[in-house]
């Protein structure tokens, strides 16, 4: 399937804390907003004021939980209270590694006051994908000292660019016969004493990528198993809970060093590589970035919570 | 009991929003700080970071909840995990009305990863008192719509003056005997070929009252049936989810005014009035401490998040 009109495609990074909170960084959230949907990945205590903080209002289309260490998952209870506090009905999809189920029966136990719409609990595991509109969401085992799972975002493929002049010259009026060629369709057209059918292939070149995001929770930096499904992402966020001098220590955690992350972005050939889960014991970030540009030459950043980056076509 | 030496008496409002936080205000969280000990009076989600940004630690030797609304415990579980990771072993006792047990239990449920120091659930209703070394706790049913309760923090009362000219009159030199006196001891001293007995009671004026503090939780503006525990308190923290212009609203949600909290606080001569609670609708208080004025001549505040007030000795 090729989609039409380019989506616009935003990160917001709502939490980038590791284990512990920060007075600036809250744990574990990243909202991913393609055109009018909104996912959430990972989901930390606060995750509602933050979004109350970037203005990204509570329509959530579904929540995605690398794994079960708490700090990627206690603003859950909160934010499912407001929503329906703000008079949510519409059913709401978490998507999780297993316990997923039990979770939800907590989220709902502790919750007291009744929710006024469905949590729906959907157990994922290594190579699942959950499709949308336009995209789809595909699951990793990522390599945690708990069943944890990555997530890969990648839109289905655009239409190749559009060749005006040589619809032009097969005989296509500019108008909106233009539009059932770029969305694929064939037309017919009139010429002196016949008719003729013209292709959405002769007039579109090759069909070109879209975009691809992925995340990968908390994980010691190892892309084996699924690095097939990253190439060329548009961005990595990845795990960097230390910077490289506590690479010892960040082996012994199942985390990864900033060095480490950067490893994985130059196999990827990620183009774009977000340093996330930064340990409380940092106040800073330049070693981070300085470890992982050592590594790899793509862009680097380590951002600050409610950074918003905007992902764009790159072709 | 007569306590000797003055103990400082601090209080947060580490989160004084109402059902729904905001960019500004937390949801609720109240912590008294009385010389080393440490109360929290809910402990609504993101409590454990505002306590890292009023730089208060976490050494919380216990946690009061009021009713189980989720805008007044869903801090609970990330600070436990904080608490867990920060290495405390100590027990906690988290009081609270009818369902304390059950809500530990799904705390611990939640929490996944096994704390490292127990939880110690222990169920109050309307006049149970709690003793703690130099004060107690009075629990007290308040009026919302589901079972509340208000507490009270009341200091064992304080020695009377001492009469420093009467206790050298009666032969007793200044230094370590004094201290004696003050605490409450009989000395003995020696005159001219005798021995005389001298009371704390020859010594010491009328006992002072010591201080304190009510914090109502949600609730109608009544206090029937505590305000003779409440009398003259030093402050009174008291539900203002709505200003004047709301008294229906505030009546059929089970809250109330900034102008009805004022109302108890003049009912029980309250020495300061501290709003809190405040409903997402509003972006300032000057309103509220308008309608409160109204009804009260004792100081009011509406205090916002992070702000300390230190109570002192009123003689």
């Amino acid at each position: 399937m090729v989609q039409i009109a380019g989506e616009t495609l935003y990160v917001y990074f709502l939490g980038t804390a590791g284990a512990l909170p920060t007075i600036n960084r809250n744990p574990s959230c990243v909202m991913i907003r393609r055109g009018s949907d909104t996912l959430l990945f990972d989901c930390g205590e606060g995750a509602q004021q933050q979004m109350m903080r970037a203005r990204t209002g509570f329509t959530v289309d579904a929540i995605f939980i690398t794994h079960w260490h708490a700090d990627h998952y206690l603003g859950v209870p909160g934010l499912l209270q407001t929503m329906s506090f703000m008079g949510r009905t519409e059913p709401l999809k978490i998507y999780g590694p297993r316990w997923v189920h039990e979770f939800v029966e907590y989220v709902e136990g502790i919750s007291r006051t009744p929710l006024g719409f469905a949590l729906q609990p959907r157990e994922l595991s290594d190579g699942m994908t959950v499709s949308f509109d336009g995209y789809h969401i595909r699951a990793f085992a990522n390599r945690h000292n708990t069943l944890g799972l990555g997530y890969i975002l990648t839109e289905d493929e655009r239409p190749g660019r559009f060749d005006r002049e040589k619809a032009i010259s097969l005989g296509v009026p500019p108008g909106p016969l233009f539009g059932c060629l770029q969305r694929g369709e064939s037309v017919t057209v009139e010429f002196e004493g016949g008719r003729r059918e013209v292709t959405a292939d002769q007039i579109l070149g090759p069909a070109r990528p879209g975009r691809k995001l992925v995340y990968t929770g908390d994980t010691r930096p190892d892309c084996r198993g699924w690095a097939q499904y990253a190439m060329e992402a548009d961005l990595l966020i990845h795990d960097a809970t230390y910077d490289d001098s506590e690479a010892e220590r960040a082996r012994d955690v199942y985390h990864s060093t900033a060095g480490e992350a950067a490893a994985v972005a130059r196999e990827i050939k990620a183009h774009r590589l977000a340093l996330v889960h930064i340990s409380s014991r940092y106040t800073g970030t330049k070693t981070h970035i300085h470890d992982a540009k050592e590594q790899y030459e793509g862009e680097v950043i380590a951002p600050d919570d409610l950074e918003m980056i905007e992902i764009t076509y790159r072709s």
